[in-house]
Protein backbone atom coordinates (compact mmCIF):
# COMPACT_ATOMS: atom_id res chain seq x y z
CA UNK A 1 0.00 0.00 0.00
CA UNK A 2 1.12 3.20 -0.67
CA UNK A 3 2.71 4.69 2.52
CA UNK A 4 1.22 8.33 1.66
CA UNK A 5 -2.78 9.30 1.09
CA UNK A 6 -2.55 10.04 -2.61
CA UNK A 7 -6.91 10.72 -2.27
CA UNK A 8 -6.94 8.54 -5.49
CA UNK A 9 -7.67 4.64 -6.72
CA UNK A 10 -4.54 3.30 -6.83
CA UNK A 11 -5.70 0.84 -9.61
CA UNK A 12 -6.80 3.70 -11.50
CA UNK A 13 -3.52 5.72 -10.99
CA UNK A 14 -0.73 3.25 -10.69
CA UNK A 15 2.85 3.91 -9.83
CA UNK A 16 3.96 7.97 -10.90
CA UNK A 17 0.32 8.75 -12.26
CA UNK A 18 -0.89 8.89 -8.39
CA UNK A 19 1.82 10.87 -7.74
CA UNK A 20 1.28 13.35 -10.09
CA UNK A 21 -2.47 13.68 -9.57
CA UNK A 22 -1.11 14.24 -5.89
CA UNK A 23 1.42 16.92 -6.73
CA UNK A 24 0.90 18.54 -10.12
CA UNK A 25 3.77 21.46 -8.77
CA UNK A 26 6.56 18.28 -9.59
CA UNK A 27 4.74 16.86 -12.12
CA UNK A 28 4.84 19.55 -14.25
CA UNK A 29 9.30 19.36 -14.51
CA UNK A 30 8.98 15.64 -14.31
CA UNK A 31 7.16 15.48 -17.43
CA UNK A 32 8.91 18.51 -19.13
CA UNK A 33 11.79 16.32 -18.49
CA UNK A 34 10.29 13.21 -20.02
CA UNK A 35 9.45 14.43 -22.71
CA UNK A 36 12.19 15.96 -23.62
CA UNK A 37 14.71 12.90 -23.02
CA UNK A 38 12.60 10.79 -24.85
CA UNK A 39 10.31 12.02 -26.96
CA UNK A 40 12.19 15.32 -28.40
CA UNK A 41 13.44 14.77 -32.01
CA UNK A 42 16.76 13.05 -31.57
CA UNK A 43 19.47 11.23 -33.38
CA UNK A 44 19.02 8.39 -31.29
CA UNK A 45 15.59 7.13 -32.03
CA UNK A 46 12.72 7.21 -28.88
CA UNK A 47 12.69 3.36 -28.96
CA UNK A 48 16.03 3.34 -27.74
CA UNK A 49 16.06 6.02 -25.22
CA UNK A 50 13.15 4.07 -23.64
CA UNK A 51 15.27 0.82 -23.53
CA UNK A 52 17.43 3.13 -21.80
CA UNK A 53 14.72 3.73 -19.26
CA UNK A 54 13.65 0.09 -19.29
CA UNK A 55 17.05 -1.28 -18.60
CA UNK A 56 18.09 1.15 -15.69
CA UNK A 57 14.26 0.61 -14.50
CA UNK A 58 14.78 -2.98 -14.37
CA UNK A 59 18.66 -2.89 -12.56
CA UNK A 60 16.82 -0.63 -10.29
CA UNK A 61 14.35 -2.93 -9.72
CA UNK A 62 11.34 -0.53 -9.83
CA UNK A 63 8.70 -2.80 -10.99
CA UNK A 64 6.09 -0.38 -12.51
CA UNK A 65 8.71 2.03 -14.12
CA UNK A 66 10.64 -0.86 -15.88
CA UNK A 67 6.86 -2.70 -17.54
CA UNK A 68 5.92 0.97 -18.43
CA UNK A 69 8.68 1.90 -20.19
CA UNK A 70 9.61 -1.61 -21.47
CA UNK A 71 6.09 -1.52 -23.32
CA UNK A 72 7.38 2.09 -24.48
CA UNK A 73 9.95 0.35 -25.71
CA UNK A 74 8.60 -2.26 -27.15
CA UNK A 75 5.56 -0.21 -28.96
CA UNK A 76 8.18 1.86 -30.78
CA UNK A 77 10.95 -1.06 -31.86
CA UNK A 78 10.60 -2.90 -34.67
CA UNK A 79 11.56 -6.38 -32.92
CA UNK A 80 8.77 -5.30 -29.96
CA UNK A 81 9.30 -7.28 -26.76
CA UNK A 82 11.56 -9.85 -27.98
CA UNK A 83 14.61 -6.99 -28.32
CA UNK A 84 13.70 -5.04 -25.22
CA UNK A 85 13.71 -8.85 -23.28
CA UNK A 86 16.72 -9.89 -24.32
CA UNK A 87 17.95 -6.53 -23.85
CA UNK A 88 17.88 -7.08 -20.39
CA UNK A 89 18.51 -10.37 -20.24
CA UNK A 90 22.46 -10.41 -21.22
CA UNK A 91 23.51 -7.26 -22.81
CA UNK A 92 26.20 -8.29 -24.27
CA UNK A 93 24.78 -10.93 -26.74
CA UNK A 94 21.70 -8.94 -27.21
CA UNK A 95 21.61 -8.13 -31.48
CA UNK A 96 22.21 -4.02 -31.36
CA UNK A 97 24.10 -1.66 -32.21
CA UNK A 98 27.81 -2.00 -31.34
CA UNK A 99 26.93 2.15 -30.21
CA UNK A 100 23.40 0.93 -28.47
CA UNK A 101 25.48 -0.99 -26.62
CA UNK A 102 28.03 0.51 -25.38
CA UNK A 103 25.27 3.83 -24.72
CA UNK A 104 23.79 0.63 -22.22
CA UNK A 105 27.07 -0.17 -20.85
CA UNK A 106 27.66 3.54 -19.74
CA UNK A 107 23.98 3.71 -18.24
CA UNK A 108 24.36 0.55 -16.47
CA UNK A 109 27.52 2.46 -14.83
CA UNK A 110 25.56 5.30 -13.86
CA UNK A 111 22.58 3.26 -12.33
CA UNK A 112 25.38 2.20 -9.71
CA UNK A 113 27.27 5.61 -9.30
CA UNK A 114 28.28 8.48 -11.50
CA UNK A 115 31.61 8.00 -10.27
CA UNK A 116 31.54 4.61 -12.50
CA UNK A 117 31.39 6.53 -15.75
CA UNK A 118 34.97 5.75 -16.52
CA UNK A 119 36.92 7.51 -19.55
CA UNK A 120 37.14 3.98 -21.45
CA UNK A 121 33.41 3.53 -21.35
CA UNK A 122 32.98 7.44 -23.29
CA UNK A 123 35.71 6.30 -25.68
CA UNK A 124 34.04 3.48 -26.57
CA UNK A 125 30.99 4.77 -26.79
CA UNK A 126 32.65 7.35 -28.87
CA UNK A 127 34.69 5.11 -31.21
CA UNK A 128 31.22 3.15 -32.16
CA UNK A 129 30.14 6.68 -33.23
CA UNK A 130 28.37 7.95 -30.01
CA UNK A 131 28.17 11.94 -30.31
CA UNK A 132 29.00 13.83 -27.01
CA UNK A 133 25.13 15.15 -27.28
CA UNK A 134 24.31 10.79 -27.19
CA UNK A 135 26.68 10.77 -24.61
CA UNK A 136 25.27 13.32 -22.56
CA UNK A 137 21.68 12.56 -22.97
CA UNK A 138 22.33 8.79 -21.85
CA UNK A 139 23.67 9.42 -18.66
CA UNK A 140 21.05 11.88 -18.42
CA UNK A 141 18.66 9.43 -19.28
CA UNK A 142 20.04 7.15 -16.57
CA UNK A 143 20.32 9.78 -13.85
CA UNK A 144 16.91 10.60 -14.42
CA UNK A 145 15.40 7.10 -13.96
CA UNK A 146 17.23 6.75 -10.74
CA UNK A 147 15.24 9.20 -9.44
CA UNK A 148 11.99 8.23 -11.13
CA UNK A 149 12.64 4.82 -9.78
CA UNK A 150 13.12 5.92 -5.95
CA UNK A 151 10.80 8.41 -6.12
CA UNK A 152 7.99 5.32 -7.46
CA UNK A 153 9.14 2.63 -5.16
CA UNK A 154 10.47 5.21 -2.16
CA UNK A 155 6.38 6.08 -1.72
CA UNK A 156 5.37 1.97 -2.39
CA UNK A 157 3.13 2.71 -5.41
CA UNK A 158 0.90 0.16 -6.57
CA UNK A 159 2.57 -1.67 -9.96
CA UNK A 160 -0.15 -3.75 -12.06
CA UNK A 161 0.95 -7.16 -12.78
CA UNK A 162 1.33 -8.80 -16.31
CA UNK A 163 2.06 -6.85 -19.75
CA UNK A 164 -1.65 -6.05 -20.97
CA UNK A 165 -1.33 -3.38 -17.80
CA UNK A 166 0.44 -1.32 -19.80
CA UNK A 167 -0.56 -2.11 -23.15
CA UNK A 168 -2.88 1.37 -23.22
CA UNK A 169 -0.71 3.94 -21.49
CA UNK A 170 2.03 2.77 -23.38
CA UNK A 171 0.07 3.79 -26.70
CA UNK A 172 -0.97 6.75 -25.11
CA UNK A 173 2.69 7.66 -24.11
CA UNK A 174 3.86 7.41 -27.73
CA UNK A 175 0.91 9.25 -29.06
CA UNK A 176 0.22 12.01 -26.72
CA UNK A 177 3.43 12.05 -24.56
CA UNK A 178 4.54 12.49 -20.88
CA UNK A 179 1.60 13.81 -18.88
CA UNK A 180 -1.41 12.41 -20.89
CA UNK A 181 -1.82 9.70 -18.25
CA UNK A 182 -2.39 12.01 -15.40
CA UNK A 183 -4.83 14.15 -17.19
CA UNK A 184 -2.49 17.22 -18.02
CA UNK A 185 -1.81 18.74 -20.82
CA UNK A 186 1.27 16.57 -22.45
CA UNK A 187 4.45 19.11 -23.14
CA UNK A 188 4.19 18.74 -27.04
CA UNK A 189 0.23 19.56 -27.42
CA UNK A 190 -0.88 23.13 -27.82
CA UNK A 191 -2.60 24.87 -25.37
CA UNK A 192 -5.35 26.19 -27.25
CA UNK B 1 38.22 16.46 -16.85
CA UNK B 2 34.76 16.66 -18.36
CA UNK B 3 33.71 13.51 -20.18
CA UNK B 4 32.28 15.42 -23.30
CA UNK B 5 33.08 19.45 -24.41
CA UNK B 6 30.72 21.74 -22.66
CA UNK B 7 32.05 24.42 -24.89
CA UNK B 8 32.50 26.31 -21.63
CA UNK B 9 35.73 27.33 -19.53
CA UNK B 10 34.93 24.54 -16.61
CA UNK B 11 36.64 26.89 -13.97
CA UNK B 12 33.80 29.56 -14.55
CA UNK B 13 30.76 27.16 -14.99
CA UNK B 14 31.94 24.04 -12.72
CA UNK B 15 29.35 21.52 -12.23
CA UNK B 16 25.80 21.05 -12.98
CA UNK B 17 26.12 24.78 -13.89
CA UNK B 18 28.26 23.85 -17.39
CA UNK B 19 25.88 20.83 -18.25
CA UNK B 20 23.09 23.29 -18.01
CA UNK B 21 24.48 25.51 -20.45
CA UNK B 22 25.25 23.00 -22.92
CA UNK B 23 21.57 21.76 -23.00
CA UNK B 24 19.64 23.97 -22.20
CA UNK B 25 16.52 22.23 -22.85
CA UNK B 26 16.66 19.58 -19.81
CA UNK B 27 18.44 22.64 -18.17
CA UNK B 28 14.59 24.42 -17.52
CA UNK B 29 13.09 21.27 -16.07
CA UNK B 30 15.90 20.25 -13.86
CA UNK B 31 15.91 24.37 -12.63
CA UNK B 32 12.55 24.01 -12.43
CA UNK B 33 12.42 21.12 -10.08
CA UNK B 34 15.03 22.21 -8.12
CA UNK B 35 12.69 25.28 -7.30
CA UNK B 36 9.67 23.83 -6.34
CA UNK B 37 11.28 21.41 -3.99
CA UNK B 38 14.02 23.40 -2.43
CA UNK B 39 12.84 27.12 -2.63
CA UNK B 40 9.12 27.23 -2.94
CA UNK B 41 6.80 28.63 -0.08
CA UNK B 42 6.71 24.91 2.52
CA UNK B 43 6.14 23.71 5.80
CA UNK B 44 10.13 22.68 5.73
CA UNK B 45 12.03 25.56 5.89
CA UNK B 46 14.21 25.58 3.02
CA UNK B 47 17.31 25.46 4.75
CA UNK B 48 15.88 22.18 6.18
CA UNK B 49 15.37 21.30 2.34
CA UNK B 50 18.84 21.89 1.17
CA UNK B 51 20.37 20.07 4.12
CA UNK B 52 18.40 17.22 2.90
CA UNK B 53 19.74 17.65 -0.63
CA UNK B 54 23.08 18.13 0.95
CA UNK B 55 23.00 14.88 3.02
CA UNK B 56 22.24 12.46 -0.11
CA UNK B 57 24.46 14.57 -2.17
CA UNK B 58 27.30 13.49 0.71
CA UNK B 59 26.06 10.00 0.88
CA UNK B 60 26.44 9.86 -3.58
CA UNK B 61 29.78 11.22 -2.64
CA UNK B 62 29.21 13.88 -5.27
CA UNK B 63 31.45 16.77 -4.27
CA UNK B 64 30.46 19.72 -6.55
CA UNK B 65 26.15 19.14 -5.30
CA UNK B 66 27.57 18.16 -1.55
CA UNK B 67 29.73 21.51 -1.49
CA UNK B 68 26.78 23.37 -3.24
CA UNK B 69 23.86 22.42 -0.95
CA UNK B 70 26.21 22.28 2.22
CA UNK B 71 26.88 25.99 1.51
CA UNK B 72 23.26 27.14 0.73
CA UNK B 73 21.82 25.03 3.86
CA UNK B 74 24.89 26.95 5.87
CA UNK B 75 23.52 29.89 4.63
CA UNK B 76 19.63 29.33 5.88
CA UNK B 77 20.06 27.66 9.10
CA UNK B 78 21.07 30.03 11.97
CA UNK B 79 23.37 27.35 12.81
CA UNK B 80 25.38 27.48 9.35
CA UNK B 81 28.04 24.88 8.51
CA UNK B 82 28.20 23.74 12.29
CA UNK B 83 24.88 22.28 12.05
CA UNK B 84 25.84 20.64 8.30
CA UNK B 85 28.65 19.11 8.95
CA UNK B 86 27.55 17.39 12.33
CA UNK B 87 24.45 15.89 10.39
CA UNK B 88 26.63 14.56 7.74
CA UNK B 89 29.04 13.36 10.40
CA UNK B 90 26.79 11.40 12.48
CA UNK B 91 22.95 12.14 11.83
CA UNK B 92 21.71 10.19 15.25
CA UNK B 93 23.44 12.87 17.27
CA UNK B 94 23.15 16.18 15.23
CA UNK B 95 21.31 18.50 17.39
CA UNK B 96 18.04 18.75 15.26
CA UNK B 97 14.59 17.98 15.42
CA UNK B 98 12.96 14.13 15.74
CA UNK B 99 10.89 15.40 12.95
CA UNK B 100 13.94 15.87 10.64
CA UNK B 101 15.93 13.34 12.36
CA UNK B 102 13.15 11.10 10.97
CA UNK B 103 12.53 12.60 7.60
CA UNK B 104 16.60 12.50 7.19
CA UNK B 105 16.57 8.82 7.69
CA UNK B 106 14.12 8.57 4.78
CA UNK B 107 16.16 10.38 2.70
CA UNK B 108 19.18 8.11 3.47
CA UNK B 109 16.79 5.03 2.93
CA UNK B 110 15.92 6.58 -0.94
CA UNK B 111 19.82 7.22 -1.22
CA UNK B 112 20.22 3.03 -1.87
CA UNK B 113 16.90 2.37 -2.92
CA UNK B 114 13.26 3.36 -3.22
CA UNK B 115 12.64 -0.03 -2.04
CA UNK B 116 14.56 0.48 1.25
CA UNK B 117 11.69 3.16 2.24
CA UNK B 118 10.03 0.59 5.21
CA UNK B 119 6.27 1.06 6.67
CA UNK B 120 8.39 1.79 9.62
CA UNK B 121 10.41 4.81 8.49
CA UNK B 122 7.41 6.60 7.39
CA UNK B 123 5.56 5.75 10.80
CA UNK B 124 8.24 7.16 12.88
CA UNK B 125 7.86 10.25 10.67
CA UNK B 126 4.58 10.75 11.27
CA UNK B 127 4.95 9.97 14.47
CA UNK B 128 7.47 12.55 15.15
CA UNK B 129 4.83 15.50 13.09
CA UNK B 130 5.89 14.81 9.47
CA UNK B 131 2.70 15.52 6.88
CA UNK B 132 2.18 13.46 4.09
CA UNK B 133 3.44 16.14 1.63
CA UNK B 134 6.40 16.75 3.60
CA UNK B 135 7.26 12.75 3.21
CA UNK B 136 6.74 12.91 -0.45
CA UNK B 137 8.98 16.10 -1.22
CA UNK B 138 11.18 14.26 1.31
CA UNK B 139 11.46 10.99 -1.02
CA UNK B 140 11.42 13.52 -4.17
CA UNK B 141 14.11 15.33 -2.95
CA UNK B 142 16.63 12.20 -2.24
CA UNK B 143 15.62 10.69 -5.36
CA UNK B 144 16.41 13.91 -7.54
CA UNK B 145 19.52 14.19 -5.85
CA UNK B 146 20.21 10.75 -6.64
CA UNK B 147 20.07 12.40 -10.11
CA UNK B 148 21.79 15.66 -10.21
CA UNK B 149 24.58 13.45 -8.40
CA UNK B 150 24.86 11.02 -10.86
CA UNK B 151 24.66 13.53 -14.05
CA UNK B 152 27.21 15.69 -12.12
CA UNK B 153 29.76 13.11 -11.78
CA UNK B 154 28.65 10.60 -14.35
CA UNK B 155 29.99 13.12 -16.72
CA UNK B 156 33.01 14.38 -14.60
CA UNK B 157 32.30 18.14 -14.30
CA UNK B 158 34.97 19.96 -12.58
CA UNK B 159 34.02 20.44 -8.82
CA UNK B 160 35.99 23.42 -7.29
CA UNK B 161 37.94 22.62 -3.97
CA UNK B 162 36.95 24.29 -0.36
CA UNK B 163 34.20 25.99 1.08
CA UNK B 164 35.04 29.74 -0.55
CA UNK B 165 34.49 28.41 -4.17
CA UNK B 166 30.46 27.98 -3.42
CA UNK B 167 30.09 31.24 -1.39
CA UNK B 168 29.12 33.45 -4.34
CA UNK B 169 26.93 30.94 -5.97
CA UNK B 170 25.11 30.03 -2.95
CA UNK B 171 24.51 33.26 -1.85
CA UNK B 172 23.10 33.48 -5.80
CA UNK B 173 20.93 30.37 -5.39
CA UNK B 174 18.92 31.67 -2.10
CA UNK B 175 18.33 35.17 -3.27
CA UNK B 176 17.67 34.77 -7.14
CA UNK B 177 17.13 31.09 -7.26
CA UNK B 178 17.88 28.15 -9.71
CA UNK B 179 18.78 28.65 -13.02
CA UNK B 180 20.47 32.13 -11.65
CA UNK B 181 23.96 30.59 -12.07
CA UNK B 182 23.68 29.38 -15.20
CA UNK B 183 22.74 33.00 -16.61
CA UNK B 184 18.85 31.43 -17.29
CA UNK B 185 15.98 33.53 -15.58
CA UNK B 186 15.30 32.00 -12.34
CA UNK B 187 12.39 30.90 -12.54
CA UNK B 188 10.43 33.34 -9.65
CA UNK B 189 11.78 36.21 -11.65
CA UNK B 190 9.25 37.88 -14.27
CA UNK B 191 9.86 37.38 -17.82
CA UNK B 192 9.64 41.25 -18.62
Amino acid sequence: MTHIDLGIDEKQFPGITGLMRYRPETAKPLNELAEVLLRAPHSLPAGERELIAAYVSGRNECDFCCASHSAVAAARLDEGYDLVDQVRADLDTAPISAKLRALLRIAGAVQVSGRDVTAELVADARAQGATDLEIHDTVLIAAAFCMYNRYVDGLATFAPEGRDAYAESARRLVERGYGSTVGARPADEPVA
